[in-house]
């Protein structure tokens, strides 16, 4: 059965330090990791099954490529959960919005020094959009912006598709935006 | 076949003059309004089939209900519709978010004076979603806000989903928005 999940949000605040250990110590190569998850002591629920623990796994499943399209990404966990996917060789691409990118906290910069490839927009208007495909296979799109105020306080929704005519439209639209913002 | 479409802007400025106008006039209910649309003199294209164009004529096909969930609403254009929608008897409920309502240029004081019911988040994180439900049938939600920039300058999508599963989800979360937004 295809994946159909809406996610609402705020999540309050859980700890995905567990997950997130886990993903990196797999792309480490540690032995024996499904065995023995790694443990938190801190004081927050650890809650994967929330809003923001179930987009954690959705991304963090991805393999072999994933784009993100988002308008601002600052986030450290989910910047953390993109390296983890680029050091296990997924391909990679960002598109962003140039002003954001400049702000404070924005994770743009640790992402490029990575090695990542990441385009900005050149326009007047903001590069809006707030989508993810994963794989070419399942989209992640809704009002979320990749920001810890986002997923903690905001009102916002994620819709997962894995639908081939949706994912092929956005996909377009990727392919697109990353033609219109090549620096070259 | 049910409806699957997303809208990608920026639109490029065309005229919705003659949509608005033909809606406006069904909803006095002139007569013959079928046989002679109504005519726009000005110089900007006038398509109807443009991602604005699609967007209102989707919203104008409403009735008997109307769900609005919008963390931002100052298109003028927009409004209109909304309005005619209101005139025509279609049952409308308006949930926004109060900081942004509070800026020049927001239409919800325009939908409030013309009787229609409006909510606003009364928390400290913004209620950031932009959907839109339209006879509990089809759902209409992505990153575009209802505002000028959004429509003729911003990179944006708009997913129309007509599913009974995602309208149904979407629904109660706007209920119950609905409800913690209640003043009573
Ligand atoms: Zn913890
Ligand atoms: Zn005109």
């Amino acid at each position: 059965r295809e994946a159909r999940e809406v996610l609402f949000f705020p999540a309050g605040i859980t700890c995905v330090e567990r997950l997130l250990a886990a993903a990196e110590r797999e792309a480490e190569g540690v032995e024996g990791v499904g065995l023995f998850p790694p443990r938190c002591s801190c004081p927050l629920p650890h809650e994967d099954e929330g809003p923001f623990g179930r987009l954690l796994g959705r991304l963090l499943g991805a393999r072999p490529s994933l784009q993100l399209c988002l308008f601002a990404f600052s986030s450290p966990q989910l910047c953390r959960a993109v390296l983890v996917l680029h050091r296990r060789g997924v391909r990679i691409r960002v598109v962003t919005d140039a002003d954001y990118m400049a702000l404070r906290g924005s994770q743009i910069g640790i992402l490029r020094r990575a090695g990542i490839q990441v385009r900005h927009d050149q326009d007047s208007g903001y590069m809006h959009h707030k989508f993810a495909i994963i794989d070419k296979r399942l989209l992640l799109t809704g009002s979320l912006n990749w920001t810890t105020q986002a997923i903690q306080q905001n009102r916002e929704n994620v819709l997962i598709l894995e639908d081939a005519e949706y994912v092929k439209l956005f996909l377009k639209e990727f392919e697109k935006i990353w033609e219109n913002y090549n620096p070259a």
